[in-house]
């Protein structure tokens, strides 16, 4: 689905709803409910189906799992915050699926440090796994995606584009485990995140569907534009070596392709010695007026990645 | 799955962890959050399969939403408990299942007073929704499966048997929409749970998977049996009418057939008037030794329904 149709089919759905209780709701990549004294929960829920988000011949239902983990867990990076209880929903066709799904979870979960704290399964013939995901901010307001504003300097974690590239590994039949492996067992940025929240970033989220779109969450939620440099975009080697092979555009699986699980996060030029001393940072742009919209080296940027 | 199959699963994930967050984990209905004084959250997973646990001939993906919120609000119901927020996610063939979908999960949501606080959509052939609800209870802890003690008595609100009525009528070709709509849109029995709770049951689980299979949950958490009594089941007229229709035996489908999502509960004898006066109760059977195992009339109860 692009964008725009998750977009309508979540406005039609609620109108945005909040209560005493619920601080942010849908629309953000967690929803914040309060918990105590300066404690915010997250919450927030992602669906994996077999041949859209995993391919059972490439890890199978283990991998499955672990990716279904990262990736929820990313969206706890995402607002700056730490994941502790998995709520796990597995669909798979026979017992055995099932027990290299629990394998793959329960990896996920160590590597995370959280616990499963519930579940269901079912049966189908095709795998689904749908995780719900609880973490937590202490000490500070978990980072939204709405606090760009003009000025501010754009910024991601580590190499885009290596999921994408797993992927097309996949598809044309290269037998690279190394950059399958970005596509089959991607990496939540936890720490990263935290260590931004901390830092200070004011607009952040995980590039789940590709800088493209990621940056126009980022600018449709702050009301702002974005200019980001084709040269400064921390494209992986391993994107490089494919679309090389390929005879494809590297840059196109890093604004296009999905799944790379890094962070984006905008901030004010003053912290931007806290930001880079983090490591592994690169400061690709910076936020601008909406009137100017959102271009690479003055060009349009196209959409992004989308799995509908 | 069968239910010891259900069992090995989620123990083969977690060996039942804990923290100070987390009071209940896996194995009851809904894992416990501390929340605040005397505050207690409940979250709940449960995902719903096309042709496994919805048909999209009976009222489509409208229906399948709006089950999908019941299901998982009777989890809820079950530990005495109120629902606030939904997570959803959707998976589906077309933009226009999903907007069925939508204005299923919105009017389940608004009977039961829930928010849609969180989101995930994708496509498959199959359609596929899973709902995590959060829900609450206030000034006393939520009701588990494990408290019951020899002697206590065993009620169940409402009557058994429709749901699995209205599965056999579709599959036989009977078109009684009363009766086929006790499957396709099941009624979740949150103030029922409220204040079997507030009158003090020491245990409680919904009927899911059919009487026979939830007072094995309960006994088994318990550590005892349980002595129940055939012409005091409460049978609906639906299941005696389509039973006799197809020459079957009703007791079956309220002991064997899934999803009628009445509450099956234990209290001790010196609060049965308080009960009793809730009203649409029916007391079928009391607790007794684990030794003396888990019987209707004497004779051993059959296991139930199961999806897997």
């Amino acid at each position: 689905m692009d964008p725009t149709g998750e977009l309508r089919f979540i406005e039609e759905m609620i109108g945005k709803k909040l209560n005493g209780d619920l601080l942010v709701g849908v629309g953000d990549d967690c929803a914040v409910i309060a918990w105590g004294a300066n404690r915010f929960m997250l919450v927030s829920t992602d669906i994996l189906i077999e041949n859209v988000h995993f391919l059972r011949e490439y890890g199978g239902f283990r991998a499955a799992g672990e990716k279904a983990v990262a990736v929820n867990v990313s969206d706890i990076a995402a607002m700056g915050g730490r994941p502790l209880f998995l709520f796990v929903s597995g669909s798979v066709p026979d017992e055995d699926s099932l027990r290299e799904l629990a394998h793959g979870l329960r990896s996920g979960a160590e590597r995370y440090g959280c616990i499963i704290a519930g579940g269901d399964t079912s049966r189908s013939d095709t795998g689904v796994v749908n995780i719900t995901v609880i973490g937590e901010t202490r000490g500070y307001f978990p980072v939204l995606r709405s606090g760009a504003e003009v000025g501010d300097l754009i910024g991601v974690t580590g190499e885009l584009g290596k999921s994408h590239a797993g992927l097309r590994a996949i598809q044309s039949g290269v037998t690279d485990e190394g950059i399958i492996r970005s596509y089959t067992l991607p990496v939540a940025r936890v720490d990263m995140g935290v260590k931004l929240a901390e830092v200070g970033v004011k607009s952040m989220i995980d590039i789940s569907d590709g800088l493209g779109s990621e940056i126009r969450h980022i600018c449709y939620a702050g009301g702002v534009g974005a200019a980001m440099y084709r040269d400064r975009i921390p494209i992986s080697q391993e994107a490089k070596r494919v679309a090389d092979m390929l005879n494809e555009d590297p840059l196109l699986y890093a604004l296009s392709g999905g799944e790379d699980y890094e962070l984006l996060f905008t901030f004010p030029p003053d912290i931007e010695d806290k930001i880079t001393s983090i490591g592994d940072i690169t400061v690709i742009g910076e936020i601008v007026d909406k009137d100017k919209g959102i271009t690479m080296d003055g060009e349009s940027v196209p959409q992004g990645f989308t799995h509908m």
